[in-house]
C-alpha cells in the first residue's frame, strides 16, 4: 500500500489484535452481539474487551480502558454512546492503535457536527484511519473480521471471494451481506461507512484498487463530500475493476431523508448520474437490479451483442427474445454448422430458430449438445440458457451441463428457471458453483446488457487482455 | 352461466367423472404423470384411464374407448400423438361428453392447421368446449381437477384462493403455478389454453367474470384471433375484476418464435398496448411485475396517492422515497395529530418525518404505534412498511403486527424485507397469511402504483362501493 492511510485501513482488514470497547455481556446490546459475532466467526487474532463494568466478558479478560492493555492493538472497534467516543479515540492515539471503527450514531445526522470535527482533528494529529461513525464497519472473509453488530442466525455471512462492498447506509449493508449469502456471492471485503468523517467511499475505491482479491466493487451512495475525487477514483479504479453504483436519495424527500441518515449532503442526482456514466460506472437504478448485475460478472466479458436463448420452455424464450430486443441487443443468427448439429438432435416437430424451442420434452442431452454447438459458434456472443427444471424429461444432471457451460469460459452464459421450490433448490446449487441464475428472463437480459456495455465501452484492462 | 359454451367449459372445471385417454402406466411419460396428479391431487370424482394396451391403470379399469364406459363422463383429458385425436374427439362426441382438454402437441404449431379444423368442426357439430390443443389444460383447487402433466415434487400447486390465471404458454403457466405457491398466493381457476382452437382467451375471460370465486385474473398473452372481441371482453371484466395482462412476442424476432410457438399471431404490440389501455387493464411489462402487481391486490384499493413509509432501516426509506417519487406518488405529511402521537413514542435522536425512520434500535411496539397512528391518519391513502427483520430489537411479535396491520382494511399497507434465509422465512409467514410483501423498494412501490392507478382510473364496482 503506497500511503499511509491505506496502511492503516489495511490493518483495520487484517488486524492480529483488536480491542472492542463497550464489549456487553447483555444479550441483544450491540457490544454483546459484537462480540459473539468476532468470536464466533473464528478471527484468529486476539480480540480485547473493553468496558469499565466487567472484568470478564465471554470468558476473556476485560479492561477498563485500552490503556491498561500491554499488548499492541491493530485496530479498535468502538460501540459506545457518542458523547463519550472523543474521549475514547484519543486513548486509542495515545495507545498508539492507527485504525479505528467507529459504530455508534448520534454524530452529525442528530445535529453533533462537533464531535465529529473532534474525530477528525484527533485522526489529523495522530495519523488513524477512522470509519463511521453510525455505520457497521467491516467484514473480511479472508482474516475472519466481522464488526457487524446483527445476529449471525439473523443475518447470514457470505462466502470469500472477489466481490467488495463499499455502502453508506448500514441498513443497506445489511441487505447486501444477507442477499450476497443468499445468492452464494463470495465478497472480499464488505465496508459500511457512514457519515464518512475520515475515510470515505473514495479512500475504500483507492484501498480495493489495491486489494488483490477484490475483483468487482459494489458501491452504494447516497451522498459525497468530494464529488470531484469520487469522479477521478471511479474512472480509475473502473479500468481495472468494474464498479456497480447505486445513488439513493435522489429527489426532494428522499434527500431530506438521506440527509437526516448519514448527515451528508446528498446532492444532484443528475450530476451523479452524468458522473456515473464519464466514469463508464454501471448504474443500477434499484436494488434487485444491484444484484442482478454483481451476479452476472463473473462471467467472461461479451465480444458482442449477439444473443442465442436456448430453451424447453416457449413462451420462456419469446419473453427473453422480447427482452433482448428492448435493451438494444440482438439476437443472433447461428452458423450454418450449429444449426446442421442441432437439426441432428431435434425431432421433426421441433423448430431450429433462435430462440431455440426444444420443446417440453427435451432430454438433459439435448441441452449439453446443443449449449456446446452453440459455444463453438462464432456468431454467438452470449447465450440465454431458460430451463423449466420442472418437467418429467429434467433430472439432475442438467446441473452438470449447466456447471460445464459457466465454466467454458469462452462466452458468457446465464441460466434463467423460473419456479418454487423445486426449482430453488436447482438454482441453489448453480448459484453456489457461480453459474449466474436469475428467476425471470428480462431481469437475466437486463443483467447481460450491462455486461456487454461495459465490455464494449469501458475498455478496461480484462477486456484488452482478451 | 347463461349460454350453453360456458356451460360445457364449467363443466370441464367441476366434473364429476373424467376419461383421461393416454393413460399411461410408464413412469415420465405425460399419461403416467396425468393419471399420477389426478389420484394424488384427490379428485373426488371417478377417473376412466382409456388406453388399447392397458386393462388396468393404477388399479382403475382401463378401457380401450370412451364408448366401452357405461357411465357418464364430464370431461375427457386426451394426452394421445396428435393424428389420433380427430378420432378420439368423434368417440367423445358420440359418447356426448361435452367438455374436452386437448394436451397433445402437433397441431397448427407446426404445420397441421388441418387437424385443428376438423377439431373445430366436431367442437360445433357437437356443441362441445374444447381446451388446446398444445396445452397444460386447467386447474381447479376447489374441485380438485388438475391436467397438468408434471409432477408434483417438482411443481408445487397453489392453495384455493381468488386468482384465476388465463395463459396461452405452459411454460409460462408452468411457472405460474410454481410462484403463486410459492408466495402462498390462492387461485380459484388455472387454464392453459395453446392454440385456442376452440375456446380462447375471450372465452375463459367471460367464463370468470361468471365465476364467482374469480376476484382478480392474471392474463399471458402472445397473439389473439380476435383482437375485437378480446377488446370488449377485457373492458368488460376488468370493470368487475382486476385484469393484469403481459403481452409477449413484441418484436421480429419474439414474434416469429411465439408465432411457431402456439401458431397464433401475435401481432403489433403497440395495438395490444393500446388495447390494454383503453379497457384500463393493468400491463405487466415481465414476469417480475406480472407478480409483484399480482400480490398487491387483495390489499383494499387506496383513495389517492399520497404514501407514508415507515422503517427501522434508514437506507431502505431512501429508496422507497425515490422510487414513490419516480412512479409519480407523493410522500405524505401526516396529520398533526400523528405527528404529535408518534413524537411521544420516538427517542430525541430519531426523526419524525416522512419516510419515518425510527432507526435499527426500533421495538416492534413503535412499529405497532406508529402503523395505527398512520391507519388512523386521513393524510395517508397507503403504507410501506421497510422492516429489517435482521437487527436484535426485532422479534416474531413483528409478523402479528404486520398482519394485523394488512387486515386492518383501512388502507392498503405492503412490507418491504430485504435479505437471506431468517428473513425469508418470515416472509413466508407474512405471505401465507395474505400480506403483500417484497424482496426491495422499488418492486412494492411500482405494484403500489398500479393499485392506485385501477382504484382512480378504471372505475370499477369495487372502487365505487368503497
Amino acid at each position: 500500500m503506497k500511503n499511509r492511510k491505506l496502511r492503516n485501513l489495511d490493518k483495520i482488514f487484517h488486524p492480529k489484535a483488536i480491542a472492542v470497547i463497550g464489549a456487553s455481556t447483555v444479550p441483544n446490546k450491540l457490544g454483546y452481539v459484537l462480540m459473539k459475532n468476532l468470536i464466533g466467526n473464528g478471527f484468529q487474532g486476539k480480540i480485547y474487551p473493553v468496558n469499565l463494568k466487567y472484568r470478564k466478558v465471554m470468558g476473556l479478560d476485560c479492561y477498563p480502558s485500552v490503556l491498561e492493555i500491554k499488548e499492541r492493538i491493530d485496530c479498535a472497534i468502538i460501540a459506545t454512546p457518542a458523547q463519550t467516543v472523543t474521549q475514547i479515540l484519543k486513548e486509542c492515539a495515545q495507545k498508539k492503535i492507527s485504525g479505528a471503527i467507529v459504530l455508534s450514531g448520534g454524530f452529525g445526522e442528530v445535529g453533533h457536527q462537533d464531535y465529529e470535527g473532534e474525530m477528525k482533528k484527533i485522526a489529523e494529529e495522530n495519523d488513524m484511519a477512522i470509519i463511521g461513525p453510525n455505520c457497521l464497519g467491516v467484514i473480511n472473509p479472508y482474516s475472519r473480521v466481522d464488526s457487524i453488530f446483527l445476529p449471525m442466525y439473523k443475518l447470514e455471512r457470505p462466502q470469500a471471494g472477489g466481490i467488495s462492498f463499499i455502502t453508506q447506509s448500514g441498513a443497506v449493508g445489511t441487505c447486501g451481506i444477507d442477499l450476497a449469502a443468499k445468492y452464494g456471492l463470495g465478497i472480499s471485503k464488505f465496508i459500511s461507512y457512514g457519515n464518512a468523517t475520515v475515510t470515505n467511499e473514495c479512500d475504500f475505491l483507492e484501498y480495493l484498487l489495491h486489494d488483490k482479491r477484490t475483483e468487482q466493487i459494489v458501491l452504494y451512495i447516497e451522498g459525497t463530500k468530494d464529488g470531484k475525487r469520487l469522479l477521478e477514483m471511479m474512472t480509475k479504479v473502473n479500468r481495472e475493476k468494474p464498479i456497480i453504483a447505486l445513488k439513493a436519495g435522489r429527489y426532494g424527500g428522499a434527500l431530506n431523508a438521506a440527509k437526516s441518515h448519514t448527515g451528508n449532503l446528498a446532492g444532484n442526482y443528475l450530476a451523479y448520474k452524468a458522473a456515473f456514466r464519464q466514469a463508464k460506472v454501471i448504474e443500477a437504478e434499484n436494488l434487485e437490479e444491484l444484484f442482478d448485475f454483481v451476479k452476472i460478472f463473473n462471467q467472461p466479458l461479451p465480444k458482442g451483442n449477439r444473443m442465442m436463448i436456448i430453451t424447453n420452455g416457449g413462451g420462456l424464450g419469446v419473453m427473453t427474445a422480447d427482452a433482448i430486443e428492448e435493451n438494444g441487443m440482438k439476437l443472433a443468427e447461428m452458423e450454418l454448422k450449429t444449426k446442421e448439429k442441432i437439426k441432428e438432435i431435434t425431432p421433426e416437430y421441433g423448430s431450429i430458430g433462435n430462440p431455440l424451442d426444444m420443446t417440453a420434452d427435451a432430454s438433459v442431452d439435448r441441452y449439453r449438445e446443443s449449449i456446446e454447438a452453440c459455444l463453438n459458434d462464432e456468431n454467438i456472443d452470449g447465450i440465454f440458457i431458460d430451463v423449466l427444471f420442472q418437467t418429467p424429461t429434467m433430472n439432475e444432471d442438467i446441473l452438470d451441463v449447466l456447471n460445464f457451460a459457466s465454466e467454458d469460459r469462452r462466452k458468457p452464459i446465464v441460466v434463467t428457471a423460473v419456479g418454487g421450490s423445486f426449482t430453488e433448490g436447482y438454482r441453489k446449487v448453480l448459484e453456489s458453483s457461480g453459474v449466474p441464475t436469475y428467476g425471470t428472463p428480462s431481469e437475466a437480459v437486463k443483467a447481460m446488457r450491462k455486461m456487454v456495455d461495459y465490455s464494449l465501452k469501458s475498455k478496461c484492462r480484462k477486456c484488452l487482455i482478451k
